[in-house]
C-alpha cells in the first residue's frame, strides 16, 4: 500500500484503500505496509497515512495475525507514527551518496547517524523497528554500490541494536548471483540479524533474486500485488516485485500454501481497473498453474 | 526465428527474416533456429524455411561460428532437412500423451520410438542431432509430469546414441526449485548428456528458471529474442524467456560479455514496429543496466 501506491498519479482514496487493505489482510499475509508519514504536499497519495492507522486500530478491525507497518523517513514522521500507535515502524538510509541527498538531502553517513537515532528512540518507545539500506544492490546515478559499503551499514545497524534489516534493491540493478554474495556477505556480520529483501523488477530479473535470497536462507520479502511500484527518486522507476507471483512461485514448492493468491490477485484486478492500465503482474491475468507442485501428489511423483 | 515467429497471426516476408538473422548471427549468438519443416498449410509462418537455408547457404554468406538449426516433426520435414543441407537438425517428443497427440497424433511411447529412428537416420547422414523432452515440466492439459518420465525418456535417446537433449517447458510450468531437481535427475543418468534449457516465460519464472538451470550446470538455453512465441498446441501459451534479457542477466556476472545485447535489441524492437505490438521483453525497454556488474571494477568491489 505504500511502495506500490506513493508513485501513482492518481491518489487512491481512503475507503478504496481500505478495502484493499481488508482484502490483502485476509489473504494471509503476514505484514501490510499501510502508509508512510511524509509530508501531505510532497506526497499527497501518502496523506491518508495517519487516518487509515486510526481506523484500522478500531476496536474488532484489527485482523489477528497481520502487522501493520508505517514507513518514516525523519524525526517528524516518526512522531506521527508514535502518535498514531504504529507498533513496527519502518526507516532506511541509502547506501548511495547521490541516491541518499536525492531522497533526504543527506550523504549516507549522516543518514544512518540519523536513522540509528530515530530507531533507537522507537526501540525504547516499544516499537518493533525494521531498517532498510536502499540501493543496497547497485544506483542509477553511482552504478555499482560496493558490497563492503552494504556490511559497513549494517554493522552499524547491528552495533546500534537494530537488528531487523531489510536489504532494498531500489533501482532493480540485482542479479541473483549478486544476491546469493550479498545475502552471505551480510549474513557474516552477526549470527542475529533478520535479514528481509526488497526487489523491484526493473529489468525483469526479480523473481530470479527472490529465488536466489530464499537459496540463501532469507524467508521474509517485500513485495507488491499487481507489480505496482517504484521509487519517486530513482533513475529509473520499475514497479515491486510482484506480490502474487511471488506468493504463486513459492507455492510451487508447497511454501506458504495458507496464503490466498486469488485474493491479492483480486485487489491487483481492481487497482487495474481504478488506475485503468494494465498492472506488470503475471499471475492475475494468467491464473496460477491449474496443478499443485510436484510435491502435492506423491503417487504422481 | 523458428518458436519466436511461428505462433504470430502475421507472417514475417523472407527478405525481413534473412535481416533479422543477419542480425542476430552478427549480435555473436552461438545458434539460430531458422525454421521447422513443416507443412506450410498448416503454419504458413513457417513456408519459406527451405528457401531461408538455401540462401544462407550461398556462398560469402554463413557466418562463421554460428549455427544454423532446422526442427522438423515427422520423416517428411527430415528429408527435406536433409535434401536442403540443414547441418543440424532438432526433434522432439512431448512427455505429456495428451499434448504429444495433439502435436503429432501420437501417444509419448509412439513418438518417442518415431524420433529416435529419425535421429539415428540424421545422426547417419552426418548431423548434428538435438531431441527435445517437451512438456518436461507439467502440461496445460494433464499436469504435474512425473519426473521419471522424463528420465525414461531421455535414458532411451542416450540408449540410442542421441546425447544433446533438450528440456522444453513448453506450459511455462516450471519453477526453478524444480528445475534444480529436474537438472540433477536428467545428469544422472548419463555423464555423456549435453543439457539445453528451453523455457517460456507464461507465469513470470522464466528468469528465475534460466538461473536455476545454470546453477545445475546447464550452459546452453533456448530463447525468443523480445520473448516472442509459444506453441501453438498447449492450453495456455506465452512467449519464450527473452534472449536480451537472458544475456544481458548473464552478462552481470562476466558471462558472455561477447554477444551485443543492443544488436538483439534492435532486431526486438524492428519486430515489435512489424507486429505492431509491444513485446515482452524488458532490456529492449529499458536498455542495459548503465554500470558493468560487481566483478567489472575491482577497485570498486
Amino acid at each position: 500500500m505504500r511502495d506500490g501506491l506513493q508513485i501513482e498519479a492518481q491518489t487512491v482514496p481512503t475507503e478504496r484503500k481500505l478495502a484493499w487493505i481488508e482484502q490483502l489482510a485476509g489473504s494471509g499475509v503476514d505484514m501490510l505496509q499501510i502508509g508512510s508519514f511524509v509530508n501531505p504536499q510532497r506526497v499527497p497519495q501518502m496523506a491518508d497515512t495517519d487516518e487509515l492507522f486510526r481506523r484500522l486500530a478500531a476496536p474488532g478491525r484489527k485482523r489477528p495475525g497481520v502487522v501493520y507497518t508505517g514507513l518514516v523517513l525523519n524525526e517528524k514522521g516518526l512522531e506521527r507514527a508514535m502518535a498514531g500507535g504504529v507498533e513496527y515502524v519502518c526507516m532506511g538510509v541509502s547506501a548511495s551518496d547521490t541516491h541518499s541527498r536525492k531522497n533526504t538531502g543527506m550523504t549516507t553517513a549522516d543518514a544512518t547517524d540519523r536513522i540509528i537515532a530515530m530507531g533507537r528512540q522507537a526501540v525504547a518507545a516499544g516499537k518493533r523497528v525494521q531498517v532498510s539500506v536502499q540501493s543496497a544492490f547497485g544506483c542509477g546515478f553511482e552504478g555499482a554500490i560496493p558490497a563492503r559499503r552494504v556490511v559497513d551499514i549494517v554493522s552499524r545497524f547491528v552495533d546500534a541494536g537494530l537488528t531487523t534489516v531489510s536489504l532494498a534493491d531500489s533501482s532493480g540493478h540485482a542479479d541473483p548471483d549478486q544476491v546469493e554474495a550479498m545475502i552471505g556477505a551480510v549474513k557474516a556480520v552477526s549470527a542475529t540479524i533478520d535479514i528481509t529483501c526488497h526487489f523491484h523488477n526493473t529489468f525483469g530479473m526479480g523473481l530470479a533474486n527472490v529465488y536466489a535470497a530464499y537459496r540463501s536462507g532469507v524467508s521474509t520479502f517485500e513485495v507488491g500485488f499487481g507489480g505496482l511500484g517504484g521509487c519517486p527518486f530513482v533513475a529509473l522507476a520499475a514497479g515491486n516485485v510482484c506480490t502474487e507471483d511471488v506468493v504463486h512461485m513459492f507455492q510451487r514448492w508447497d511454501v506458504r500454501r495458507d496464503i490466498d493468491v486469488a485474493m491479492i490477485c483480486e485487489v491487483t484486478k481492481d487497482a487495474a481497473a481504478f488506475f485503468q492500465k494494465a498492472l506488470p503482474g503475471t499471475i492475475h491475468r494468467t491464473g496460477p498453474i491449474s496443478h499443485r507442485g510436484r510435491f502435492a501428489d506423491p503417487a504422481n511423483g
